[in-house]
């Protein structure tokens, strides 16, 4: 928002016209840091498809993004975006009482100070801004916010260890690994 | 911003008094909608040691993380944040000429139209707000968005390939999975 200051003389002229101003009364509250993040794109959940419609603005940034199989799509969990639920810091994992309680970030829970999702997607198709994939958990227009191409070699750690409460479609490890292949680089 | 509307009366006794007002120009770019996200931590380096420290205000969102061997730090690409380098939609990744040009959603690069990087790590301990990691590709003082727990079903999927320009430690597959072990849920 552009902000000016300005003096008197206009003031006057403001009040002279029988104006109503718009301004800002300078807030009370201590600032805090924060950072924009805008959409890039929206889900789209349509005939039984799933697919990322990204932005004409941002389409040059899926160059080469379909040599990958998966995708990390990271999205904004939108309809918890207030203030109430941007203050949970404690919940059972997946709703469930009978789970111990936990700290949103030890969970993958959609209430959490910054409303940050990611799903690891696989790829289907991309034609031109739309990204086809089997499947996302985020609803019908949902906010997309950015794209990185899956890497095992980052993304993926071994010994990996969980507690008793992940359930099992959460900690089975799907990516045997296939002989490696490719250049030594 | 706290904005209010107010009145010629409002306005007229500003004036009567020689107040100085900040207001609004109102602006003539067309808004795009944005979310805001906070940091709940700094990345930091000393004396050998990595490790995030979380804001007080949201200690209490570590509760069992511990549990878990490794974290997905969410951070902000901090120093790249200018208009300039969050228009940026096509790279060489890795800087490398010798890389095709990619988009930015098709590589990890650190310019990209919102800064949000993903590292993840393995966990050494946590100390109150503190958790001790094994490293991260961040820098000392660098902002930290959200955390989550890795989950191998969640994040690890099967039947991956890459292309050829991702170096081989990027695509190693380094989770060859023990035997599953824990309560089918």
């Amino acid at each position: 928002m552009n902000i000016k200051t300005i003096f008197p003389a206009v003031i006057l002229g403001g009040c002279a016209l029988g104006l109503i101003f718009t301004f800002s009364t300078g807030g009370a509250a201590p600032k805090e840091i924060f950072f924009k993040v805008y959409p890039i794109g929206t889900v789209r959940k349509k005939s039984g498809k799933t697919f990322i419609e990204i932005k004409e603005k941002y389409k040059d940034g899926l160059l080469g993004l379909d040599e990958f199989s998966h995708v990390q799509v990271f999205w904004w969990f939108d309809r918890n975006d207030t203030p109430k639920k941007r203050s949970i810091l404690q919940v059972h994992p997946r709703g469930n009482p009978a789970n111990p309680l936990r700290g949103v970030f030890a969970t993958r829970a959609p209430v959490r100070p910054n409303l940050i999702a990611l799903t690891t997607c696989k790829i289907l198709s991309i034609e031109g801004s739309r990204i086809y994939l089997d499947n996302i958990d985020a609803f019908d227009n949902t906010p997309v916010l950015d794209l990185k191409p899956y890497m095992p070699g980052l993304d993926a750690p071994s010994n990996v260890h969980l507690p008793q409460w992940v359930p099992r479609h959460r900690r089975d490890i799907r990516n045997c690994p296939p002989p490696l292949t490719g250049p030594k680089r």
